[in-house]
């Protein structure tokens, strides 16, 4: 058996390294920053994107897809969003390579040079608005609501598997709209979409808010988010949902005639989520024996380990195991029966913890007398035992409580760890021992910045809920209405 | 209403291009070559891959991902692969832009560029196969059964919409087996799922078959492909299924130890379809309408389309079609219900043609007395009335009828345009016409290479059921033991 997982208490950030490696979630590649997302890790990205993509549909959206490529002077067009991309482009020159003519190998061929420098999408806004200009003429083409599932690419200088790669993949919804309140109401439906998926199925409560200004998209009039806890007291933006104004409708120069027969700009949102939520999902419930996996997200949901010496034991064990299989089956759980006879039921106990398998049933010769099977649950690490007659019953009833379990965990590990705190010395004092914080803020760049250079705090997000207030900023004394969230974020 | 299409008898090739742009599948991106596949397209797209993956994981594949970038190092690895992709690369060569000193906007920073060019994958053999070194220890390691869903980028100087673009979409799957047998097995294996989608999906018939040596995919012991005929007699290659060999284990220094503990190379297969398919799903079935969709790759299966002419009739009509509607939707047909007012019914009718939705109903006041609605059929265009009671019924036989129908006609059209050939005077005077070509071929490359210098024609397949017969090459006179497929293809 392989050695034991680093201790979250001891290095978390090693713990999270190995749970990704070793429960085969991720890879590094050979092309720096870039990942390969192994089968299981990309089993449960698959039943992410199937999740989401039913919930798209039902709010009435589309999917599409749209080039890779962006032409520079498409990024150029809209001012801010340029300069936001710009650092981090990964640029296509030129189209072909050639024989070397000095040796061995392949060179770039210098005759075909681009004439305009191709980037990879860090984003499609721009790509997508343009082609809008021949989709939106009258306000009859409106709302326009398109998703497209596509890989992207930034070129991070620090790069950490599935938190920040420079190839991940994504959704990215891009609609527009006639009157500026729609926009705004689609910006905060898929939020809130975002928000049930990241509690209902990921099992990690959100906190739903505004970025302030600083941390706004590029190109961006208003960016929604949903903020998160990890386990090290640290904060992860799980998704947003921008409202993007005129912005972009006037940079790619798109009008519609309206109702009134006069041309006007569409009001725009964009919102996505990523690969990234992979590593919320790790982080925010595994423990230090492997990952824990929300049944409704689990590859697989029920493995049956029959545990027996002889062939003639494991037909017999078979022979009541299999129903089972058959009716879990049937009913839609995703179950494995594991009669693998290379590796001990012990290695195979340690994997399947490993790989945060929600239930795992383990049959016997004694069980077999008894007309029992021993039941485990992932989460709490308990067990009992169980009548043949009762499991079927009784595994439907613990997914669903394992489910809600997951959350509740996480929700009382938030509750546990958002403190309000009213004073300099203590948010400089809390923020070492991490958590949400949540404090008075005078609404300013500078403050929010002087509070990110002294403490590496970020104001994660002004809460959608936050109760008005009179208070004083922790920083700067100077009045405020109400508290906004700080963390140290991923 | 829009003006007609091009008839296909008179201009085939822009016939396709119009139903492309009109039906809303696809539209050419500004940036050359690349495309915008709409959603009606991209709905269409979506159940190609969810009728592939199934079938691919019911063949025990799992999916993955993999890196965008290929370091140019890889590509190199494996000689002829190299030659046969280095020309239609695009390459990433820097990886930020700056504010231009001289002026207005960005220009790419000479300080970021990459020690090693990143090519954009035009095939994942190399990046996958680097990824497996690491994957591939022991025999039970093995077999390795690998699908990737992903973009692919090959820089092509002539490009048609789904047919050849710069851009596409595809799966790849990649797989690594003990020995040669299995391997080989797999690379038919995977033809056969192929070849069972392209028949009971896309309603398309298929010859299965080996390319000749010329036309083997880059790096490839065997290529096994799908041919099907075009309604204008052109060939187009509908998927391929590649037998490795150990050029890529072994290029890429992959072993494993075998049961005998000894060290081997593994054996591999690759196999991808794309959005090429798109294309052969709307040359093969469409006419002179518009789009004509097999049921099973319909995005909207029935439409039903109320006839009337004040709110009251609409209220009337609509009671009696909402349960058709309901009671199709819930046994898991895609049904629509248009009711806009914005536009008349003959608009509407001509729409759906245009659209290729399979089942159009249409119910009017009289329809309503008389307890009947008007079924329309996509493919023969006939109409037919049905009483109300029995409507449910016939719609559900009528879907699988269709698919059918389509398929057999698609057939009958194959097996009237496939020509058996002896002579060199026929051969050229057939190729004008169009159609598959059934001829003897000497087997040498230098012989190929004539008939498609002096025809346009290419060996599409060696037959897998060829017939043995003894004949003579119809260029050469030279003995030959089968005949081979030609056509002129896309």
């Amino acid at each position: 058996m392989s050695k034991a997982l680093p201790k979250r208490s001891e290095n978390y950030s090693e713990w999270y390294n190995e749970i990704v490696k070793r429960a085969d979630l991720a890879e590094n590649s050979a092309v720096r920053g870039c990942m390969v997302i192994k089968p299981y890790g990309y089993a449960i990205w698959e039943k992410m994107q199937s999740a989401l993509d039913d919930m798209f549909k039902a709010t009435g959206h589309v999917n599409a897809y749209f080039p890779l490529f962006v032409p520079k002077s498409f990024l150029e067009k809209e001012e801010e969003h340029a300069e936001g991309f710009a650092k981090e482009c990964a640029v296509v020159t030129h189209y072909r390579l050639k024989a070397n003519p000095d040796g061995k190998g392949l060179v770039v061929d210098p005759n075909a040079k681009l004439e305009e420098e191709l980037i990879i999408r860090p984003t499609s806004e721009t790509v997508i608005w343009n082609t809008y200009k021949s989709w939106i003429q009258s306000w009859r083409d409106l709302p326009l609501l398109i998703n497209q599932w596509c890989n992207i690419v930034r070129w991070e200088m620090r790069t950490r598997l599935f938190l920040r790669t420079t190839e991940f993949l994504w959704q990215e919804g891009h609609t527009a709209h006639v009157t500026e309140q729609e926009a705004v109401e689609e910006t905060e439906r898929m939020l809130g979409v975002y928000a049930t998926f990241a509690e209902d199925w990921i099992a990690l409560p959100v906190i739903r808010g505004l970025k302030s200004p600083n941390e706004r998209f590029a190109g961006a009039v208003e960016t929604y988010c949903i903020e998160a806890l990890m386990q090290d007291g640290k904060a992860l933006q799980a998704g947003t949902s921008h409202f993007l104004g005129q912005n972009f409708s006037k940079s790619f120069e798109v009008q519609f005639v309206n109702k009134e027969n006069k041309l006007e700009h569409p009001w725009a949102t964009s919102w996505g989520v990523s690969t990234r939520l992979m590593g919320a999902l790790i982080m925010a419930h595994s423990d230090d024996n492997g990952l824990v996996l929300p049944p409704k997200l689990a590859p697989v949901q029920v493995v049956i380990v029959p545990i027996y010496k002889t062939p003639e034991d494991l037909a017999k064990i078979s022979e009541k195991a299999m129903p089972i299989f058959e009716q879990l089956k049937a009913a839609g759980v995703s179950v494995k029966y594991d009669d693998d006879d290379k590796q001990r039921s012990g290695w195979k106990f340690a994997e399947y913890e490993l790989k945060g398998v929600p239930i795992r049933l383990a049959m016997g010769m004694r069980d077999l007398e008894n007309g029992t099977v021993e039941v485990a649950r992932r989460d709490t690490l308990t067990k009992e035992t169980v009548s043949l007659d009762d499991v079927i019953d009784h595994i439907h009833k613990l997914l669903e409580e394992m489910q809600a379990a997951i959350y509740a965990r996480a929700l009382k590990f938030r509750e546990d760890n958002t403190f309000s705190v009213d004073t300099w010395d203590q948010f400089k004092d809390q923020i070492e021992k991490g958590g949400f914080i949540l404090a008075h803020w005078d609404g300013t760049a500078e403050t929010e910045e002087k509070i990110k250079n002294e403490t590496k705090a970020t104001i994660r997000c002004i809460p959608l809920d936050a109760v008005e207030e009179d208070g004083k900023c922790v920083y700067s004394g100077a009045p405020s209405s109400k508290r906004v969230v700080f963390a140290r974020a991923y």
